[in-house]
């Protein structure tokens, strides 16, 4: 298997770092177009790419294809958001004598991209949370350079992915080494201890995450590490909505959690339901489950993990298999059941990931108390409410709020959106920073703030110059101004 | 000496959670006027306060009057910041069947008060960085719950600070427990391990900074600790600079390191110029400094780190003392030289905080690059310029943006004015993180953002209900829409 070298590896990070150095300044629009040209190489490449991907994680094509065209999207609408100058946070306090506290200076505020970034991909997105996923485009539109950790699980897609990122990006003009590819476990301890790397981006397993956020943590110098480590995603179903839909709640439970073979960060593992029969239940949740299409987990040691997870729940006392998978290659979903009493008195039987098609129902009692059952929940990156529009679920909102990154309501939390409001985030375990790593709002986190005191307007940076040559939107003396309008 | 016990900490850290989750929700204007209450309180208070503080810290009344109305400032200011909704990042994405990557939901974001925060109060500055300082202000305006450990240097002044301020709250309706003060290492240590808290502020010494952050990064939840540990403060005057204006930069470097006696985070400790003879300018710095009220530093304690530093900086060989202080009980200052060579050498000197009425000059010889030497130096909350406007600097001030977080022009670092585009932060050891503890942009570290995603109308938080019920700015479908003018 390939594995990056050492010296390799550290004189990759030398050459990001020379490279960050030539970059740092160009326009947002030269960036632009270093992303843009990424996303037109990924684009002409993808046939090659999704086949690459296919044969290396089981995956299948269409879902492939739409997670391709994610992470294209997603190039060029960063691409946008820093000609735009969002990202910059761009503020100009003028001097002024009268202020409140005393004399200001005239003082002007925007952020700067933080230096060489490592990325670390995760096996279950090979294209939208790895090479060029969401930490990738982030850190490059915020002006860093970007060493990445490709997965082992799709090691070949990662090189060729890399390569042809590397080789746009060198026509478009950047400088050899603003994105290069490492492989292999020395590799990654190296991204996170070198003093060159200045911020982490990674998503994967809540042991490996926490271990290397406790590396960046404890460096001489620390860095952020902004790490996606998992959630298991609860599911609340208040008593209205449970006899008014409850068919079609359970079809959407059944394909939210085996989407992507319940391979997702968002998968729902957890339905807080009022059962009050099983024979039905197990009925409509078999019939809706019959008709998934299975495929190989995308690696034999996570099946070996999710075999794992789904027998300690499995064993736990109170818990009841309701819908038994199977064991073959490519497993069939299973539906476990347990009670709101369990749970309460066991509240750890919450936190156990079954990375794979498993989930875990938990039935309530009529009249019970969905607020209490919610806070015995840890750190999610999503909870999810199916109620009536006019219902009063407000202390179940609050709690759910206070625990997880992204509240859906009547929907399921499969598929993340890319977008400006994006929030793909939430309390520990879930991440370890209060940061999003999916839309425009992830790019901000590669970049830090600097105040200028009192420059002269040709020693400012354009975005801070009074005549505003960037033409982005900035907050003056307190008040926010438009940029003129962009021709196109 | 008071000291708060355990229980009576842990008491005030449940008081504190549960005041919280009472306040969480009250509308921006509701907040805004319970920050202005403990600000009219502060004002009306103001000679007793005054008058408790000179007494506990040695400093001057001018001085101490001058950082309680910057507090008073502070509190108004970011009133005014919570009711424009600034602090929310209130972003809403309406679906879009035809979004780019495929269809989008409705998706909607708002930045939520993080929980019970734990502060500690800087020494050196009782008002600005204490009690009611920057930290406990944007912990407040953010909906937080604060407990503040108050710093043994002006522990009289802390109790009664936090007094009138929760008399100031409680009278205006705050539920008890939002905040209120402990005294003692013992409530230090469980503010920075207790579960109920979800962030630190903490302004003070590097050593005992790292500590803290080193125990809030190992908990089994890890919490943000915004720590500003100190700073050097690099001044740099190019060859130009000093031919035209030696005397007024000299000048302006005597007043502003021996301001509050040099126990400034900002004091500027290392000035970079082109001494080429040291009669003159010894005697320049002489006169300027003859004149300087002194008084005793704020403690015993650190009076005697200070002389410590002093000798160990004094002791380095090829370091000379050019302008020699006293060890009277009221320290005159100190000015010690030496040259670009030897901290070229062993640059770990321009790592040696004098915290106190010291600095150090480093000549260098003509035709020296200074961003070399700007190149040795550690993170910096400041470092300054001083040059004519249209002398190229550019590598210079590449280099000093990459070290710090404020870059001065031809001004001095010391007074930090609270502002929408000030930032007081700057790369490791400086700080903990990429934030600012001073401005209104101090607010959001202690927010964390939460998506709602298709939610209906009546359900949605009013800060991103469609009918904009709080009349804040918002994002909305990328653009940014202005609220409707406020009435008064």
């Amino acid at each position: 298997m390939t594995r990056t070298s050492a010296d390799q590896t550290l004189e990759q990070l030398a050459s990001a770092h020379s490279a960050f150095e030539k970059a740092r300044s160009v326009t947002p629009s030269t960036r632009a177009a270093w992303l843009e040209a990424v996303a037109a190489a990924l684009e002409e490449h993808g046939d090659e790419l999704i086949h690459i991907a296919k044969r290396e994680t089981h995956l299948e094509e269409n879902r492939l294809g739409f997670e391709l065209k994610r992470s294209i999207f997603q190039l060029r609408l960063f691409a946008e958001e820093i000609v735009r100058g969002e990202n910059l946070d761009a503020t100009i306090d003028h001097a002024d004598p009268s202020w409140g506290m005393g004399p200001r200076p005239d003082i002007r505020r925007a952020k700067v991209p933080l230096g060489v970034v490592g990325v670390f991909g995760a096996s279950n997105f090979p294209f939208a949370f790895s090479v060029m996923g969401g930490d990738t485009a982030s850190a490059l539109a915020a002006g860093c350079a970007v060493v990445h950790k490709i997965h082992d699980g799709h090691l070949e897609l990662g090189l060729r992915t890399g390569e042809i990122a590397m080789d746009a990006l060198t026509a478009a003009g950047a400088p050899v080494g603003l994105f290069s590819t490492v492989a292999g476990r020395q590799s990654a301890e190296l991204l996170v201890e070198h003093p060159l790397v200045k911020a982490i981006g990674f998503t994967g397993s809540t042991a490996g995450g926490r271990a290397l956020f406790n590396k960046a943590s404890a460096r001489p110098t620390p860095i952020p590490f902004y790490g996606e480590l998992g959630s298991i995603n609860p599911v609340f179903v208040t008593e209205q909505a449970w006899a008014l839909r409850k068919k079609e709640i359970l079809a959407g439970y059944a394909g939210s959690f085996t989407m992507g073979m319940g391979q997702f960060c968002t998968k729902p593992g957890l339905l807080f339901a009022p059962v009050n029969e099983t024979a039905q239940f197990t009925q409509i949740l078999t019939t809706e489950l019959a008709g998934k299409q299975v495929a190989p987990l995308l690696s034999s040691r996570l099946r070996q993990g999710f075999d794992q997870a789904l027998a300690e729940v499995a064993a736990f006392e109170g818990v009841d298999v309701l819908v038994k998978g199977n064991e073959a290659e490519a497993p069939r979903p299973s539906v476990l059941i347990t009670t709101a009493d369990t749970v309460r008195e066991r509240p750890e039987l919450l936190e156990l990931e079954m990375f794979g098609p498993a989930t875990l129902v938990i039935g309530y009692a009529p009249g019970a108390n969905l607020s209490e059952l919610a806070s015995l929940l840890d750190g999610q990156l999503t909870s999810t409410v199916h109620a009536e529009p006019d219902e009063n679920v407000a202390d179940l909102l609050t709690v759910l709020q206070e625990k997880s990154g992204r509240v859906v309501w009547n929907a399921w939390p499969t598929g993340v959106t890319v977008s400006y409001a994006q929030h793909h985030g939430g309390p520990y375990p879930a991440t370890t920073s209060n940061t999003t790593s999916v839309g425009t709002a992830a790019i901000s986190r590669f970049m830090r703030p600097v105040a200028f005191d009192s420059f002269p307007e040709a020693q400012l940076p354009p975005a801070l110059q009074d005549m505003n040559p960037w033409n982005i939107r900035r907050r003056v003396d307190g008040q926010w101004e438009e940029p003129s309008r962009r021709a196109g």
